[in-house]
């Protein structure tokens, strides 16, 4: 079987690069790490670029303290950063705890700086990327990123992501965005606040008459559903052994994702199902490391192997008859 | 494929029978249901019935109070009850109030009444049984079932549940029961609690180093995972649109489990994976009703149906090949 029908397409990925300072739990107390490379975009463009051969193209700010070698450092995985801007002022930071058992965290502060004035502007060469991924920005903005790119053609698939920030404080805004999107990815807790219900099969069923035909709901460790024209699907995380820090495990996640999609240049739902797969992959390399160190040491020989103790988990041997 | 290599084996499930008062959520409030049979004994072997034609023998208690109407229930659906004590004094009863999105419980009263003193007799014709459940009793009392069951002979696969309660107050005889067993069935907080170990995958190495050779850890809503000598392996719950009652679930699970394997006749690391997902499906209708309602309605066509859906729901295509 060649997976690859058709040859990889462009990725545009629109959202946040940022400084984060994290504070993670060890058995000795809280270990303080400063300075690490974060933000939405950054995850997201890394996980996808390990699934494609290019293409993946990057639209963000930063300001004059953030060190070019970090933008060298996505170049040199065939990240094209021509699309972040360098603003005067300080990068987007952000300080966050984690508690003991990471199933929560704690933002002790949140410095947006140059990321408060972010308005993306498309670089005309970009215009034309068929896979879009608008992160977790002002769904004002992200409706804004699409207009500017459906000057040049209308993508294949348009995925956007959100926060209860705007779902509870921009719903007409959220609700345009809706209506323009064809994949949205969110969490439990915000499917359940979007839609008003707490049953997530209700409550998807809800979002997708507002919009998009496809809704993914993210459940953190215990893996995520897809709802889509062809029924729900389910993928599981990876049991790891250990986790260190779930930052930026989500934007790995919708990044591996569309990765795979590009990669394999084709949206149906075996395709969807298949990478979703990836996704989770990629969500699980994501949180072995602090920061996205472990996206950026990851070999595709790791990544294969992943997959296949993934398609391990969920090998339930063929048919499933009735014993009587 | 004829997935009955070997004829249906008996299958003997030890565990209580109880009258539930559950005060369950509704839209207008609380809405209570009284005198619901119950107990770990009662779903298990409904479950476990749904799956094998006959061969599911009961041992419990219950009081004078008890309606020959649910052992005549049970029986008409090819369960033995002749298992089944009857003691002077009342049935064990639970009262409990559930939160409004289900996913908590208080107990508002523990009455053991007749259970108090429960100390299992095995019949000598159930002592052949080579598949066994021991249901969530004092560790003592399982290893005294399994002592009489092994006066005749060794069983095909012992597998236990237990709970804080014992983990908390009885390390010891827990110590003594886990050598004796084959697999051991619990939640997340119980394997984290008895392990000691955050993490579920560490924690179910530690366990299965205390006797038990496989771990299967249930995650409510979230699943369940398998440990085992072939690897691990993750079982979703079925989504479903509307959850009535939680009550039962885990035992439903395990019934299924059991009555799988049971109907099979064989304990291999590929019939354990398929039985996993009846263990699931049973636990799905069980939770669509009030008390074991819907497991009492259940049709061959119905679980026929769930089952075919929850293949389709985790059904990625077939090979999972790097994009690139």
């Amino acid at each position: 079987m060649t997976p690859a029908q058709t040859p990889a397409q462009p990725l545009l990925i629109v959202g946040s690069i940022a400084f984060d300072d994290l504070d993670m739990p060890t058995p000795d107390g809280i270990r303080p790490h400063r300075d690490v490379l974060g933000g939405a975009a950054t995850y997201s463009s890394l996980a996808a670029a390990q699934l494609t051969r290019g293409g993946v193209r990057v639209v963000g700010i930063v300001g004059t303290d953030f060190p070019e070698a970090h933008l060298e450092g996505l170049r040199s995985r065939g990240i094209d950063t021509a699309g972040v801007e360098r603003a005067q002022g300080k990068t987007f930071r952000w300080h966050g705890r984690y508690s003991s058992d990471l199933s929560s965290r704690t933002s002790l502060d949140t410095q947006l700086n140059v990321f408060a004035d972010f308005s993306p502007k498309i670089p005309a060469a970009y215009r034309n990327s068929p896979f879009v991924l608008l992160g977790n920005i002002h769904p004002k903005l992200q409706v804004d990123v699409l207009d500017q790119v459906q000057q040049v053609q209308k993508p294949r698939l348009v995925v956007a992501d959100t926060m209860n920030f705007w779902i509870e404080g921009e719903p007409a805004a959220l609700a345009k965005l809706l209506a323009r999107i064809d994949l949205l990815v969110i969490n439990d807790e915000e499917a359940r606040q979007l839609s008003g219900i707490q049953n997530l099969v209700r409550a998807a069923a809800d979002i997708r008459k507002r919009g998009p035909s496809m809704l993914i709901v993210k459940r953190g460790e215990f893996g995520a559903l897809l709802f889509d024209e062809a029924g729900t699907f389910f993928v599981p995380a990876y049991p790891l052994e250990e986790v260190l820090d779930p930052t930026g495990a989500g934007d790995s996640f919708a990044g591996g994702l569309l990765g795979y999609l590009a990669a394999r240049g084709e949206v149906t739902p075996g395709s969807l199902r298949k990478a979703l797969y990836f996704a989770s992959s990629l969500g699980s390399f994501c949180v072995e490391g602090i920061g996205p160190s472990r996206l950026l040491s990851l070999t595709r020989a790791e990544l294969a192997a992943r997959i296949s103790a993934f398609a391990r988990l969920v090998d339930h041997g063929g048919e499933l008859a009735l014993p009587i």
